[in-house]
């Protein structure tokens, strides 16, 4: 488990040099004549460690003397946040690995064409240091089963689902794969449906929506602190929200199988309220309790997956097509998933949006960056909010990865450590034990 | 030879995590209240990274609001560059590690004391980033015999050999152990004996010192581009600086096996003239023609490393005793090892040298920030150079790693890349074969 | 004319030498040991220049070794957005001077408490600075008739009107008197009669309100490139703006002339009509033609000016009084003024109005910081603009001028040079004679 | 008084308008397209400020959006640093001061060519800024005596002396005229001798040299705390300081008057030996007692002056010919003046020396930045030094100025405050009188 939360394999190491060598490289770029006319006031690659780190987040390089390179604003981004995490789980092999790498826009030059990690002659040497970080990684649970690990692209400017060489590597395995898409149903299965699925060819036959009588009583009105308190009217208030991401998964064709992680708190009323709700909207229910029992915890939502499998069809398709023009995709996902009543743009977002159709990159699909504790872009707004409008900051295209990054509010992309960083309190064993990592 | 080249096992991106895991807790430290006092105009710890990267040499950091950190200067090195590097290699267990870096100096605060890492509670979460990197890696040459890499710590301001772990492990492994300490022997064979065998108790048997014929010709006064020519004349005159490293050596109380690196474009007289120069003088010799017939063509060398070994006791001592002030182990290596007539201090190393012994760090053995290309301070200086003093520039302690850096001149802790970087060869073919590395 | 374009009396060199010496005595009490614990992320005060220089905008401080002060984020401003310029303008005599300048908040210390001028002992060696250019100046025009020049405080960030002392030195020298608050009556007069008057204890007998043919014409719909050709249908469309100036300016209770100021491509219709519509609405008009014929082309203008004095009675009154809060201020501004429906507030803004008042500054007027170009917060709406709510974005306390300024868009307090500036054209002859100024 | 230590008559401030009108037109240049391709790394031209202010001593400008500009390295220096300082004070008339401002080397471009002033199109503005401030100020003393105050460049990167065009205005108001040339006879003297009498085509009639007992027994090895007792031992010690800089000013051809500015604590004694110390060696000698008395202080020296003047012919010459090479102009003055035995040159200096010959600028004079505490280059060198060699750190030309500055240790062009700055205890009094200024 230290291993798996510490270095792991080092494909975080690997990306992390990866992305810092052409960072490098194009710094060197500029400051040896820069052939390609790099606008230093329009990078837009940054920098990135596997640290949170709030000291890189803006920063000034290139101080010194001649010979310590052209000053200018730059930024360090968490590993995971750097556009190459999305590309090495989006990517199919080594070929498209580097052609993708190549594809990175790293800057525009001063006549506000992209300048391509390609155009400075790096992608050789990245996917060099990609090389086993591309290769799926195989381990197993404390129950002795398999899991496969790997890739954790951020699930806000990215699309936050494991590895494509992954999941495709496990339905090799075995007969039926479960992958996860976090960060709320309306934010990692949108994505995982409308980027990952549609990209890499994958059909699901059903889908496992995951709640809690917790979350669901926050989003019926009740406070943090009287989570813990049964509260079947909130619940019922709550279930909205649910019944909004049911409503949401069947829109893409995909039979839902809804499931609870079981807290000590809940009731069995609750539990009983939940299922019949989502058995009269034509989903499964079974209740998980792999948090306290294990395996077996979770043999009864197995059976209903199982059951589903068999019983039901799944006609998965995307949302929307990918000719769709990005304001439409925007709108279609703002207005189908979120409830929205339409969207408006910031000056420069309408800009960003306008310029990325005219490089070309129309067709791709979008990857919202909302908040994940609200439907809406605007986190007070609990249940199944309605009467609102999304409001588009900015956005950009992850050329590389292949989708247009739309941002709905600030996102932070390098966290800071708290005022008491959990680091104090790990240590090592003099014979080399690791304790207080969890 | 990719992997080794490339990731290995990970052990420089686990000192790179640990080094800027330390950098977040002190900058954190001081965002979120700075109880510590520390003086943001003399934090001393650098970030780092495993990459030539000029533009990081010099930056500013927590640029932005005030979430963003406290604005400073700050600077990457690369990471054998890194105190922890040092660390590493000569910690003798996890004991000792955590132990050393407890005690490394990351800032003084207002009162001019200095602030540890122990203070910021970084160790135990460095101590777990570096769980595996402190043990060694046994390997296997291209001839498949066993070999133990571990470690490289910077050779200028740091003392430039492998781990002591390594070193051990190897002598219970084997009945003898080559190890190596590169960049000079006025440099790395003066630390491996004055710092790494003082401080982790070995007391080595005999010395191999290597020599080109190219590079006594050049101590003779040719040029470079007319090294490949034979010149018996500027060898005779160039030998002397061989004479002065095997002097050297003996003042440690170690026999001496001189070899030569063969080269194509040396002649059998040259040969000649050093094997007689060196038997003259009581040292063995053996040409080595390692490079172009593998271990066969060592099997000369180790030859008479076996006599010498048989038939010539070691009576190992350090050059300088550690109650000895600084100045006068500074002054004692530049009188002896390099031939100076004495030392002289700028202003801020006189005030540096005074305040690392008010700080007690007196008994720490000096590590000699010092140029390789001439024996003395002045890279111009060829041959055996007399008559000049040697001036001393700044000092500092690295007290983890338990020596006081001694810096000659501007050292460059942070490369940067040429302008056409080996990176633009380096490739993947689609079948993830490295190309171009070598 | 020269004189009064570059360097006149020295009156704005003394403001920024007054600003910098502030500037340089915070960072000069930071850098001595910051006894005041001020907290360098929470810097208010910034560096002027009178220069418009982008590259000033956003700069760091402080690099270089400890003796070269502390790294810190800064700003330069133009000289008109002081703060000490406000303060001149509004203050009495040297005893307020003093201590409106005593009262400047520069930053909040690591308790969140805000640090004042007054904290930093610089008040005595500002006013030594500012000692001549408290004073007005007392010129000529081309006519020869006196006029008092004095002061010139940005109109969005501060209230924009010209001295108090200069107004009340005009008062002791003559019959009537009249003063500039430019900038749209939306917002020069609403600062001049809300913030100005109601400091200083004037009270105005009458406002000439300015307008123009074209200005009307845009705001009737008419694009920039059309606005020479006669247009009465836009005209009449546009009127609604004045039309709603006029209404403002009566709610203070002071009679208002309308004039016009003529152009070559304005027709005898087009001035029927905007005469007409005023005096239909009780106001006196007459056309001013004082940019073609000077003095003489304003005598119209003066008899109705006199006229009014004459026969109209003024009941000047603030729109709002001191003890309501500030929220209820912006709000009465917002809804009277602009014609808003209402107002919304960012969380910053919302979090500062109420800091503010927690310091005791509730009874301040505000100053807001709009757009001139709509009596919106969107420059894009002409004319009479109606259902809009106005977006505040952010609120700062000028403590020493005592107002709030309330902030709805981004704010320019240093403008930059345009592609071909004026500079370039500017020249002296060999006998000291300027060219190329006008 | 206060008048003249505060804005005096506007010129500082002109001259500190004109220099950042320069700056901001560079880095508009930059930031507009850059046309003639400046080297952001090689920008030579600062910023200044009329004000003690070590924060802005290094900083970094042009952060923010693309719109804020192009971020580099910049510095601030204090307003007399500014080359337009000694350009002002050398240039003969207009035409000469826009001939100069228009050879201001402000940065390199990217092929390393100097770009100027004139090629930014800067002059007209900078020379209509400084139209009044080229003109002497005529201003009378306490006792109601004429004094022509203008101009005051640095004594280290500048020529140090008042404006050329005072000192010949003055000529034509008197018969005599005095000015001064502080900072060390080594210095101010020589550069006055060298760079101001030779550029402007005046010859003086005689030197007076002043000193003081407490100097020349500092320079005879008294410590600061003991100079107020009597010590004729020291002050015979310290004497030959005053005779080498007797010796050097003979060296010009131009007689010398040697005073010495009383001190209470002096003695008959040490007056007397003094003065047959000079009167031995061909130079008259007077007492001043100027401090204590006033003008009838200085009438004895008056007398000796005048004497001088009837008695002694001057030959004055500068001591080296245009056409000399720079090193040796150098080595001249350290052999001629400061009495070494020869200049050695930093590796950056010889560079720096070679371009400015090869841009052209071999016949410029030298403007040497040395320590004005010792003839040497070194501050603890007393008395008469012998047996030193001068280092040369750097080099630079002032090609508007017309001299080649050579630096020879670390340069202060931007003071910083003390910790109890005087700003501190400046005052006004509510009716307007300055206090706390002396």
């Amino acid at each position: 488990m230290e291993d798996l939360n510490l270095h792991f394999t080092g494909d975080f190491h690997a990306i992390t040099s990866a992305n810092n060598l052409l960072a490098a490289m194009l710094d060197n770029h500029i400051q040896q004549g820069n052939a390609l006319q790099i606008d230093t006031r329009q990078v837009l690659w940054k920098r990135c460690l596997d640290m949170n780190d709030r000291a890189l987040r803006n920063i000034v390089v290139g101080l010194g003397a001649k010979a310590d390179g052209v000053v200018r604003e730059d930024h360090f981004v968490i590993t995971v946040a750097s556009e190459i995490m999305a590309i090495l789980c989006l990517a199919d092999d080594m070929k498209d690995l580097k052609a993708r790498l190549g594809r990175i826009i790293v800057a525009y030059n001063f006549a506000g064409e992209p300048v391509t990690a390609g155009d400075l002659h790096a992608v050789g040497a990245m996917a060099a240091l990609l090389k086993d970080a591309i290769k799926p990684n195989l381990i197993q649970t404390l129950e002795h089963t398999g899991a496969v690990v790997h890739g954790g692209p951020f699930a806000n400017i990215a699309h936050g689902c494991n590895s494509v060489r992954a999941t495709k590597t496990a339905l090799k395995l075995a007969d039926i794969v479960v992958t996860e898409a976090g960060f709320g149903a309306d934010l990692g299965a949108e994505k995982f449906l409308d980027i990952k699925c549609r990209k890499a060819g994958l059909a699901p036959d059903a889908v496992v929506l995951v709640a809690t009588i917790r979350a669901l009583k926050y989003n019926g009105g009740v406070p943090k602190a009287a989570l813990s308190e049964p509260n079947l009217e909130a619940l019922k208030k709550g279930i909205v929200n649910l019944e909004k991401h049911m409503e949401n998964l069947q829109k893409f064709g995909v039979p839902v199988v809804v499931t609870l992680n079981a807290f000590l708190t809940d009731t069995p009323e609750e539990y009983q309220f939940v299922r019949e709700f989502c058995e009269s909207r034509g989903c499964e229910f079974a209740l998980s309790e792999v948090w306290a029992k294990g395996g077996e915890g979770g043999e009864a939502l197995a059976g209903k997956v199982l059951k589903t499998l068999e019983e039901k069809e799944s006609h998965y398709h995307p949302l929307y097509p990918d000719e769709m023009s990005l304001k439409d995709k925007i709108e279609t996902i703002a207005r189908e998933i979120y409830g929205a009543d339409g969207v408006t743009y910031a000056p420069a977002a309408g800009k960003a949006l306008a310029r990325i159709e005219e490089m070309g990159f129309q067709n791709m699909p979008v990857c919202m960056a909302k908040t994940q504790y609200s439907l809406s872009d605007d986190q007070t707004k609990l249940g199944r909010p309605t009467g609102f409008t999304v409001n588009v900051r900015d956005a950009y295209v992850s050329a590389g990865a292949e989708f247009v990054v739309v941002l709905t509010g600030a996102i932070m992309t390098m966290p800071g450590l708290p005022k008491s960083p959990a680091a104090e309190r790990i240590d090592v064993t003099d014979d080399g034990v690791i304790i207080g990592l969890f």
